[in-house]
């Protein structure tokens, strides 16, 4: 996550969750420590997986005191090892304290979207099929969640309902038909964005390939109807597989050569990757 | 989660959530619908669990529009059965379709945790053990995170660094001794709070217990120390016992007659339950 | 602009300004009314010209006092005459008294790019050129300018940097060319995002369109130039024409059978439209 | 602006305006560069005016990365000239990338108001009377654009609904009479307040100068009009003339002997003034 | 304080006074009420003294539940009495009693300020004097404490260091002379301010008179030194006495004639005034 | 205060008492200073009394001027003496002047809220009886005004609705009974919570005793009553006596036995501790 969006994006929503966790003070810490005393920890990875969120993790402690130091060697989107010490934060012991629990949220989650999607991403090796995120996001998370997901090999989806269009059956249902529906969009929305229609049945995918769709997905369709339709578009839209999608039915999907493949569970079912602070110390 | 806790810690909360699905508008809603257009969406419950989260649901349309009206039977903390309608919203269509991510994505969270934490209390009965979650909460939920835990049959651990005290080895070792550091803390701290310390080993639990210590927490160890811990405790203080808590080894905790046994696992593993929103239509 | 929008994102800004010309009180208003006290007062347009921003110069005045009631005739869009009386609002005197200035300035900037982006647009008729705004907006004032461009006719580039892709000669540099450049941006952006290319010669129109991009942006080229640009895209990307595009010089433009044109005037030299309130009394 | 200013009152909303342009990320510039690369650009001036607001201009780029550097050597308030070079900014290529449009979007709308302004100062030389701004300011920019007046040479009215005092008819007749209006503001304004009075007839001008007004604003009269109030008036109070004042029609209003001539398109109308940034380059 | 006022300055504070107290939930309510029940509490004044605040006060009710109701009879800057009921108040028992000590925290204090306030206005009526207040107000409390002392009959200084010139010595020292000053302030800051200089000496009192001073502050001199200052000032400014005036020493400086008398102490040193909720019962 | 405090809940309160003082600009200061100028100050006290809230003081300038800087030999919770030089402010001038007044009205509170609370704790000397404060605190001010009680020697209460349980007459009216109140809030609770009981009479003190309240608050009753009640307990609660606690009457109660005494006049009748910034002069 580069120092701008980190900036822009990413520090107010630290900043609460570091308020939600200190609303008046550190109590504890406070009472047993009166002053600065410089100290030591290391960040322990507790678990194989992907890491993801080490600038994040590095934030919460910058903002509750900008001397904190770093010294990390492993990078994003690189493997780490059960027991694996990544390295060592240095600094006030009361910010390491105070700090933990709310870096270590961040990054534990981050680093178990990355994780688990990296593991899907791997079963679609050797196919032309790239994986997708949705808007399937835990509320105020989808900046480091999104990025988690790139961190993994993944790709992005839209990021919200304002810079992507996708237009589902009630959209397509107030415009109409499906012809009137990628017309009103073309006609309202910023000329820069694709327009992706969800499609249920072979008409519809029929329907929007001829309005000039961009992207069509095949939303809880079978395989075969799947195959038929990618058949049926003939490359002129790009085509998403949508649903349900989980790593133990997606290997089925990559002989079809669908181009995406979207999974919701990417951010709303990867569980934690564990690690931790440990041998805080005094120097 | 009653109004005022809603209007005064969650709707700031929800709105950024909000804000985050919509950085400028639902440019594909905005396409094709150019005014108001009553309808009607049902919830549908796709997994057995543990309703957690309804008011907050509801909150994310009533926040796009106060005038969305809802028919739900069901109650936080009830149980909800696959195939399950739990209610319909009705109201400006357009809300419906631009609320509906971000409400599902709050309800889904809230009753997976539910739903797990219920799972691993109902283990505990018939036992004096309480379930109680930590502060491994994803950032900025924790208020709705720990409301699901209770919902979900459990008890809430401190809600943050400002309103509890732990004594953790760091903290002991700041202030020299166990007998030290509950010294401090009993000047330090409001008078209302009660004093936990974190103990790994008996000479730690007796120390503790000596000092004054209101809670013990037992942690990380084996079986047969815990019990050891518990009879030399011997009803002079609190007991909690913590550290990699999950539904399979919970059982083997239930014969030491501990007071508390404490789960991360609670808020930072517990998988969604899936809900959705189903046969929006006009009316 | 629609009640989700006001209230997710416009909503904020328009406090932001009551609040800049409110910073304690209506010293005057309140020197001289003590009270409530029930009052009218008349919306004038003073300059012939096309009506934009309608419900935003409402809603200044239903944050002040949500009881405030309007009745006005006409719709965002709408031409709009010297002397017409487009409507009435009705309140607190004190309301309309310390609301207005903040009302009228945004009503009298969002008309005047309505009706500049207006008079440009009519001397595109007959071509299948659309009209394009920019990023050169006013601070804090994006959402109301792009969308009052919109009313006049035209059409939106990207909102923002976050969802749109254009490639400037400084990000092709770094890329190495042009081709690195498209593929970066593929791989990196969300797969919903169109690429364009900004290209300054012939050459960088020939690379952009063999490295796959969407959209190409001609600029500062020479009448000549465009033409055999766009001769060589050959309908294999949009094209888009920018650089100092004024009302006296589109006219040239119109025979190049470019798809777009972009002008940073109509949200950056617009003059204002004339509008006032009059004929305030008590009722 | 000076550096408390700044902080205080601008930073906010220059930060709120580079988010309206960053809402995730400036995605083009993070697709193709991945890391810190210095560089280093030059401000050139496209027209000639008078520079106002590059302390603001600096601050985009310092609020993004604060270790941004700047070597430009012309002050606000000074002459600049088409084709000048005003200096440079150095620092990382992508934070020049990503504040360039926000930092020229406020740049060139404060130099346009200084420049239009300055060109009325010019009219005004060799009277005693001042030019004046007033509160039809864009929303959310008071504070650059009545800065920028005064760039330009102009002087400021009251800055805001709470810091001055200006009765009109609606408040002369919901106080009954100019005398009982002058005496409510009296008692209950901060002591420190000129009371302002705005005439619209001789009786008006007559009664308010009875009533001990410091100031008489003579709006929307005739040339004969105000001559005949100011002789009234008879430096018992200061003057001002208000109403459609523009370049065209000023010099008509220079013989009168007004203390002030107020005119709201100083900050409603001016064009911006036109710059940009050039020649970037990786150093 | 009037309903703008305290949607534009007010409401933000006291959301921010109740999320103080209520930082996360009103535990010790939320754990005996689990649901809506209607009730009734007195307002009784347990001191004799002036009102100050009641709308604020009902505001605290109304910000956590719009439907609380009041049947209050008495209004700001009329005299209370002890053991007086002033009202009812009528709501959700919870919002009761989560609102009641921050309405209270509010109300004590202005009334506090109003009557204390009072009492020295009282000791000044005969004279042409007025009692100011200054900037010693309480961090984040300056838009109630001022209100409270017109509430109890005193007059407002400046409000802030932004509506307000005062030339103090080192002000004069920066500037060179008084006169200098002077000049430099009329001709920086908006020319609706009147200008005040403050002055220790009787050279320093000529100087600031000859400079054209609207307003000439006398500090901390002695009683014989402020007639002087009068006298020579002779009606060409007006004056302000101030510097430690207490109700004490004020009656001795109601002889001198002096326009203005400000003292700090009525908004630092007023005590509370009593008043409490009482007897609450479900209805 | 410690840093930790200061940055994540201290500093915006304090922005926003700077914003209240600077709306848009400090006009003096900014008219007669037109750069930077190195200044110095000294702090000087005027009255006997204790220090606190050192750090909150610097905090202010070093907002507004992260360069200011300070040679302060004293420390929160010391005595400091009338006429004593406590230090020097070194920085900006202008950033000395504009950021004076809010300094001062935070020292002279906390210093005044210290110097009280000292002289009450000191009338406990050589008991078991600790002083508290309560929520009796200024909107906004809590968090410095807690601080400054523990400054003077006195211990916190809770510190607000969230962190402590207070079970009043009407929530064990709610609740039914004493007994059930204390279960239902033992059931609800974060366990680490003490259940304090405010109690009128000796029945609900028994009542208390026996259902396991931690904490028993003895309101408003007399010597006797409180005697009786305190023997009653015999050790098996602690003991907080409560109501209308003053300098004059604490006496009294020093032969109680008593645990706690609160006294909510610590934080709402403390008379402000005078201290001044002196002779400020260009270095």
């Amino acid at each position: 996550m580069n120092e701008i969006t980190m900036l822009m994006n990413a520090d107010e929503l630290i900043l609460s969750a570091l308020r939600e966790d200190i609303s008046s003070e550190d109590v504890t810490t406070n009472a047993v420590m009166h002053g600065y005393q410089k100290g030591e920890v290391d960040l322990i990875c507790k678990q194989d997986g992907i890491l993801a969120g080490i600038e994040v993790f590095k934030r919460v402690f910058t903002l509750l005191d900008k001397d904190t130091e770093f010294d990390i060697g492993v990078h994003d989107g690189e493997e780490i090892k059960n027991s694996q010490k990544l390295g060592t934060v240095t600094g006030d012991i009361r910010v390491l304290l105070s700090g933990e629990r709310t870096a270590l949220n961040y990054l534990q989650r981050m680093c178990g979207i990355a994780t688990y999607t990296n593991s899907i991403v791997k079963l679609l090796e050797g196919t032309k099929t790239k994986l997708l995120d949705t808007r399937k996001t835990t509320p105020n998370m989808r900046i480091f969640e999104k990025y988690a997901v790139k961190a993994g090999g993944g790709s992005n989806h839209r990021y919200n309902l304002s810079d992507g269009i996708l237009l589902k059956d009630n959209h397509i249902g107030a415009a109409g038909s499906v012809k009137n529906a990628v017309k009103l969009a073309k006609e309202y929305a910023p000329f820069v964005r694709k327009i992706e229609v969800e499609t249920e049945s072979l008409d519809m995918v029929r329907e929007a390939v001829e309005a000039g769709a961009d992207i069509i997905m095949l939303d809880n369709m079978t395989h075969d109807m799947m195959r038929e339709a990618i058949a049926l578009i003939d490359g002129r839209a790009e085509t998403e597989c949508s649903g349900n999608v989980t790593k133990e039915n997606i290997k089925a999907l990559t002989d079809l050569g669908v181009d995406y493949i979207s999974s919701g569970a990417l951010t709303h079912s990867a569980p934690i990757l564990d690690l931790s602070l440990k041998n805080l110390h005094a120097i």
